[in-house]
């Protein structure tokens, strides 16, 4: 008899690949709850192995894990490590969302041709249990519709902007608070965010998503009288991720997007992360949490284990091809910056009109040079609203370009 | 070869027990999904026997069945059947919220000593799937406490009496909307709510929790004027259930309480659920969505039967005893009607300073004969509390019983 009352079966043996923040919090974590994971299912995980770029030796630890835990992170070696342990027989855990969004079908492939598990809740919106739920879910409910904030960086900035920030100070108190990287590109640029899109797409939806195949748009250009205008319809800014079933395709973008004050991703505020699921037999569930934080993150890598140690994860199913749909509907908030003068709001609505685009709301401000035109469309083919923002962009009553930013309408409610 | 491509595996068939508005929805549901959980399982799932009150042998069902789902509600005869069925083999799914929070360990006792899975995603918070988070979750994470909002039908009529209705407007339009039954008694008593956060309260912390341990509060006794000076000092009020470790111990009650704007549950409105899961590794996770429908509570079940059949159940390990702590700390709103005249606020303060309740904030309204002392206490052991409240009901200038109604502060931000 073991200690804790189980039987003698042999430790369940976790190779660690990977020894930064994540993988030493892992470490500690899964020695912590050891006894408890014994308790509950007989065997005692334990680190049999670490591999770094200064120690250890990955054949050896290969051929001692059971599983193998992968926290290095970027595309090599960590997607060599990973084939190469699924081809020898053994289930993997990831955190790599860059190697999941940009080789997720050789993995998934992998797997499923080797029989073997391959798990990765870390690698998107941290302890937020939304990759399980997604996997799980997918057999008993056909999903229409997810929409995620998944980047922390990004909501914290605009959290700060909604209180009065400019993106400089906004982006400058993220990185000082730890929640922006030096470089903050991949953040604000949308391609986090979008990369998580296309993991949360594929499982959602069965259907292979390549990052590449998801269209992103970033926070950096906005402009805080956008986020003033926004208060003053009701609505907050957020930077928004979309998978969702379009004319008998699947459309998966990433942009700033308005909310209307009762959606469920508009209270998410800070460095939380929320992903919401809508589909015709469960309405919709909001899963909500904060973003990837060390912690989070090895808390999220350790349930992974515990899965596959319980036989809870099963090999990925074969992929179902859906068409990717690019031009969607969508309601849209657009600005313009005009010259107030007579026959100008009726150009515009003309213009506007020709392509089909018509409006819900318009708010005017400012007189004389100064004055701005902001308005909230009803739902529109982004290329009809496009086409009209060219041709507006051309009179010499518009005085800058226009700006143009997605709303998500109350639909739900 | 069988049509969807997969093996020619055979069907895994499933015994129906109860077949009203949520077993017809999970007929349909289980008929519609068929073939896409067959894709993913390689057995396709069909319902071999149905059994109600006048047709089918359920000795026939159980003989034929590789799973029996319940559905009849209620103590007898379902708990005999699902121990039957355990008895004999067989994995079980329940939606059965009432024998769960009232003869749990025995259910669960008998799946643990014969091997098989007991499932019952359905008996809280219909399609948030919380309680497959908190199975999945626990051995990895320690929790310290769990909020919810368990109960759609009370979460309604708060929503409904914050906009301004009396308890009894709320309630009709309750059960005109189809949110309450005729006879509310178990929704509006908060007993229903209990048995929930007793199913809870076992999943997260692994101990016993029977219905009767969960101390519990309605809401029929809630006056329109608490919420309205609720509002005035910036907080919401719900019906929440609370598990939490205190003092070495559990404690585990449902009441209605205030929450500040910022907390993960003032935001949810209507008759939705949402349960918020905090712990020191994971901070705080939130799920959220509509309560049980017919088809949110078919979803669920249908989503338990696919886990039993890849095998991502487990059965129950064994309980890990915790003492239950009965007397524990909360902030409280305190609602004092009393006559102004000179020395009355002195006294109030020297009984609440005697038993050590110390005043956050405090309100004066009105004048004369009509003056109410409305306030919010630091955190303060209820027994504390009550006996000042005590103390309070006996002076003469107090006119009405004091009101107290819980205060969950923002601590979490």
């Amino acid at each position: 008899m073991s200690p804790d009352g189980g039987s003698a079966r042999a430790d369940f043996k976790v190779g660690l690949l990977g020894f930064g923040t994540v993988g030493s919090a892992f470490s500690e974590l899964l020695e912590e709850r050891a006894g408890e994971i014994a308790r509950f299912n007989g065997r005692r995980p334990v680190v049999c192995g670490v591999l770094t770029r200064s120690r250890g030796s990955f054949e050896e630890i290969l051929s001692q894990a059971d599983l193998l835990v992968e926290l290095i992170g970027g595309i090599e070696p960590a997607k060599g490590y990973l084939l190469s342990a699924m081809r020898a027989g053994k289930d993997v855990v990831s955190a790599n969302k860059q190697l999941l969004s940009q080789h997720g079908e050789e993995l998934f492939e992998t797997a499923r041709e080797h029989g073997v598990r391959l798990r990765f809740e870390a690698a998107v919106a941290g302890a937020v249990p939304v990759v399980r739920v997604l996997e799980e879910s997918l057999a008993a409910t056909p999903i229409e519709r997810i929409h995620g904030i998944v980047n922390g960086t990004t909501n914290y900035i605009l959290t700060e902007m909604t209180l009065g920030s400019t993106y400089a100070e906004a982006l400058a108190e993220a990185q000082r608070s730890g929640y922006a990287e030096a470089d903050p590109s991949d953040d604000v640029s949308g391609r986090d965010a979008a990369a998580k899109m296309a993991i949360l797409a594929r499982l959602a939806f069965g259907t292979p998503v390549h990052l590449d195949d998801v269209r992103y748009e970033g926070i950096d250009h906005l402009h805080g009288d956008d986020l003033q205008y926004a208060r003053e319809l009701g609505l907050g800014l957020k930077l928004v991720g979309t998978a969702e079933r379009r004319q008998g395709g699947l459309s998966v973008h990433v942009h700033p997007t308005f909310l209307y004050a009762g959606h469920p991703l508009s209270s998410v505020s800070g460095a939380f992360n929320a992903v919401t699921v809508e589909s015709a037999t469960i309405t919709e569930i909001t899963l909500s949490g904060p973003g990837a934080g060390g912690l989070q993150t090895a808390s999220a890598v350790l349930g992974d284990v515990v899965s596959v140690m319980t036989g809870g994860a099963r090999p990925p199913a074969p992929p179902l091809p859906l068409r990717l749909v690019e031009d969607v509907e969508s309601a849209y908030y657009l600005h313009l910056d005009v010259v107030d003068r007579p026959g100008v709001l009726a150009s515009v609505m003309q213009v506007l009109g020709e392509q089909e685009v018509s409006i819900r709301s318009v708010v005017q401000r400012g007189l004389g040079e100064n004055a701005r035109l902001v308005m909230v469309t009803h739902p529109v083919l982004e290329s009809s609203l496009r086409i009209a923002v060219e041709k507006l962009s051309g009179f010499d009553f518009v005085r800058s370009p226009p700006r143009t930013i997605r709303v998500i309408e109350e639909e739900f409610l």
